[in-house]
């Protein structure tokens, strides 16, 4: 329970309610490796979480499956990355911090949904998990904005979370070969983006 | 169009999308006036965004309505803040500041959704005019979501950005009125969360 509930005559429901939405500001303080678009900060997980909705809507008619979900897709890239408050974001680039993490993650997914009522904890839960085993094709959308956004952002701020970490072409490739099976056209402009990239010695 | 779009293969279509997502993600930079929920420092345009999407997705039970298109409700909710990137934010309760803040926007609005190709250029304008005109029950319960949310982070974390320009208990109640119309459960808790600030003192 939130200490403010405390001072509230409301349902055990919407007291959980608060407290999750009240616990889950964290995520405007977890640092993501990569920077915005200007290069003047690292981004925070919170203001990323908004950048792949908004993208999600600009570029919803690439999907490669034309009857989405598009709401699922939103709420999944809504609640997905709120694991990271207690898990914290691991760099898709740093093959050791990569090891575990799903495990640490579900910890995580436990105690932050677990923060909410029994049927929100499970839908939410339900959305996370659709998007970790990109089970659907709403979760190979979801998934496809979302690698392919960073990427973006890389492309034109001096790619500085690349090059403090020396990743390699075929490390992009592989880590994003999802795109492929979300969008023929961004997996093309990513192709693009690749070659943009190998051309300003961004990626080695 | 943007520079990075000259070094690549793609339609006019794709390069004014791609340039409209990099210009958007100016949204980072907007500074609000309310600080987020630990009190540390003011929150940004951009991660509020985000956070009235997660309490709508969480709160969606107590909108009046209860057919509601929720997909609306989020379009609304990620695309009306985008005319702050050449409007700035404009602070609830500064009332001299809210003088010609329509006009501002309207402007800024055609500037930003100008970039997109004209069929999503008109969407998104359409879905900007909803939420301000508050003209269907989604842009009610849109409206409802967005004023809350600071309401409620206001009263966690100190009220500083009420204390430091004297907010009113008349003015909270005239400009949260819309929370009235959108929901019956969360005026009953803005009512007691107004009861919460007078007794801290966090409102005058």
């Amino acid at each position: 329970m939130h200490a403010l509930t405390k001072d509230l005559n409301i349902t055990d429901r919407l007291s959980q309610q608060l407290h999750f939405i009240l616990e889950t500001d964290k995520l405007k303080q977890v640092i993501r490796r990569n920077f915005i678009a200007d290069a003047s900060r690292r981004e925070n997980t919170a203001e990323h979480s908004w950048q792949i909705i908004l993208i999600t809507l600009t570029f919803s008619e690439y999907a490669k499956e034309k009857n989405m979900d598009l709401l699922r897709v939103i709420k999944m890239l809504t609640v997905h990355d709120l694991v990271e408050i207690y898990a914290g974001d691991v760099f898709l680039f740093d093959e050791q911090a990569n090891v575990g993490k799903y495990d640490n993650e579900t910890l995580s997914a436990e105690r932050i949904f677990g923060i909410l009522p029994a049927d929100q904890k499970e839908e939410f839960i339900s959305l996370w998990t659709e998007f970790e085993h990109r089970s659907t094709q709403e979760a190979i959308f979801a998934n496809t904005i979302d690698r392919i956004t960073p990427f973006l952002l890389n492309s034109v701020n001096g790619g500085q979370s690349w090059t403090e970490a020396g990743v390699r072409v075929e490390q992009a490739l592989n880590r994003l070969n999802i795109i492929e099976q979300g969008s023929d056209d961004l997996w093309d402009l990513f192709l693009q983006l690749i070659e943009v990239a190998k051309n300003k010695s961004l990626l080695v």
